[in-house]
């Protein structure tokens, strides 16, 4: 059935109706704002990122269940990327009245999965009609008061840290734009492929479509006051590592033999002609966490249990310098680049432009 | 010159520059999140509102500048019906890369100012590439705790207020369909109109492209305890006493007579042959509030200034009954009505339809 058969009331009331009752909240939907009680003695963080069709995503390679998943975790990420505690959720959708109800309802089911790994429930938004979908996700998340870690805090002699291992989202996706797809957890491939690599793609396009927010982690760190800067990495290494940097004051270099390329970005590089290097580097989405610390190396270490890696790729330096990468023969180069949304032309090996197939790279938000 | 010759990065950077420094934030534009400090004793209020081109506005009809302060304006609406104190927005935006960068900062400086207003600042928000215009607003406010004024606290024997005067808004809406526009303050129209006409098409339109949130009237009622339920008339007077009684679990009676209609609304229906009740009932957009109180008549209406009217116009009654308006020759008819995004069919005098030049009215926020 149709959205405009039933209308817009009606799908607030359906929508109402997938969420669950909220539990922490004064007042969720069916009034003029939502309300909630701060928890004494904590900072509000705020954060808001919106996907749009075409752009952000496409419908042919994402379920609505996934795209509600992923439109909240992208948000769950920049909580992290501060070390706070996520709370509390606004979603606006704009879609065609044409669209089937049960694409909404995917959608906030998936909204609500995610959600629910971190406690944190829907409670308000907006509705419009638009031919063009689009999903905004507000994400309210809590701090210990003055203990938010700004991207700002970074000082020379520090090194530069990173969780996980990067490049797996740009592997998925240049997977999925060469016609890969993941259906019900099996992928389909139009082309001939071994059972190892199969298995790097089926990681990798996960991946891309359900990034992994680093909650616990950023907490940690936050917590034990282990970070003086962070950032997640939403448009890639290299131009988060400037964004970071140019926030602190500070330049920064990082050396090619230590940055953590994770295997199945590799194996699907190798497949597709690609330098696994530039993935790691420019393919952003891995919603891994860049910090910064002054804490003895193992001491960062112990912090982290053995499902998370953490890995040290460089050093801070005094203003002036750049940001720079020391390739493994010895020779330096800048860095810049990652996702624009509004640049036509392309500056790296990947295209940064979304296809009729691709899931294009987030941009930062503001 | 269009946006895509300087990118997002630089555009995010001249926003930044077009937004004041946020004077009690901890945190605004350029880290993961915006952080600020909950004021003690308050809960937090959360709404948000899309404005999508073509359904809740059209470029033709309405300036980036004006766009910028109803976008806002509408959001404060909702923090006035809570009886709540605006504090601080996010802002998403999704535009096309051929747009000129001087839309943008137009659009920015009237969030600027309408938020400035009320002592609001944009501290963050996110931009997204999209052919499909989109401005998403995220406000939040703050209450003294406990003191919310919700939709559900109705109670029989209750009377129902109204602040200001209904049916500007779609009567603005009226003029602009029928070619009407405002540039530079100054009416055009596209036939001949008398000096008192344009001075009413010129009210109506402004009052359309710039509602005023009655915040101060929502600050008072809250604080003084006036109000045992609020709402604020986004949809039409008819629908949203429909919103309030459904959640409060009461009907309720108007009075045909007693509702207070815009002069200009009035003089503008007899014009193009609609119905002046109608405008007021079903219009929409008119963001004033409607409110019921047990308090003595003389208190509630000694609590406004000259500036702004407040009228009794009916009452709250037990449940069972719907929602009704009296008609002045004795006859009663149920209430049902106002804007649906999504439904097809049309149910009043007025178009709930955009049209290519039309500005549709809103719809509720969940």
């Amino acid at each position: 059935m149709k959205i405009s058969a039933i209308g817009e009331f009606a799908l607030i009331e359906r929508i109402r109706s997938i969420l669950p009752r909220p539990h922490d909240t004064l007042l969720g939907i069916g009034d003029d704002c939502a309300a909630l009680r701060p928890t004494a003695g904590t900072d509000l963080l705020l954060t808001t990122d919106l996907l749009v069709e075409g752009v952000d995503f496409t419908p042919q390679t994402i379920t609505p269940f996934r795209l509600g998943r992923k439109a909240m975790g992208v948000n769950l990420s920049d909580i992290a990327a501060m070390g706070g505690m996520p709370r509390t959720a606004l979603v606006t959708l704009a879609i065609s009245p044409d669209e089937e109800i049960e694409f909404v309802d995917e959608l906030y089911r998936g909204l609500r999965e995610e959600g629910a790994r971190f406690a944190v429930e829907v409670i308000g938004g907006d509705l419009s009609a638009s031919s063009t979908l689009m999903i905004g996700v507000t994400l309210v998340g809590e701090v210990e008061a003055g203990r938010a870690v700004r991207r700002s805090g970074a000082k020379p002699g520090e090194r530069i840290w990173i969780t996980g291992r990067l490049g797996a989202s740009a592997a998925g996706l240049t997977a999925l734009r060469a016609g890969c797809r993941l259906r019900d957890d099996q992928i389909e491939t139009p082309f001939e492929v071994s059972g190892s690599l199969r298995e790097a793609i089926r990681q990798a396009i996960e991946r891309h479509l359900c990034p992994i927010p680093r909650i616990r982690e950023g907490r940690a760190l936050a917590q034990a006051g282990v970070a003086s800067a962070m950032i997640d990495l939403s448009d890639g290494l290299a131009s988060d590592l400037v964004h970071l940097c140019r926030e602190s004051g500070v330049s920064a270099t990082i050396r090619e033999d230590q940055i953590p390329i994770d295997q199945a970005a590799s194996a699907i590089a190798r497949r597709f002609g690609q330098e696994p290097l530039t993935l790691a580097l420019q393919g952003g989405e891995d919603f891994e966490l860049l910090f910064t610390s002054s804490w003895d190396p193992a001491d960062v270490a112990a912090m982290f249990s053995d499902a998370v890696t953490v890995t040290a790729v460089g050093e801070i330096q005094e203003a002036g310098l750049g940001c720079r990468l020391e390739r493994q023969d010895g020779t330096a180069i800048a860095l810049t680049g990652g996702y624009n949304h509004f640049r036509r032309t392309e500056r790296s090996a990947i295209s940064t432009q979304p296809t009729a197939t691709g899931v294009a790279r987030r941009a930062t938000s503001y």
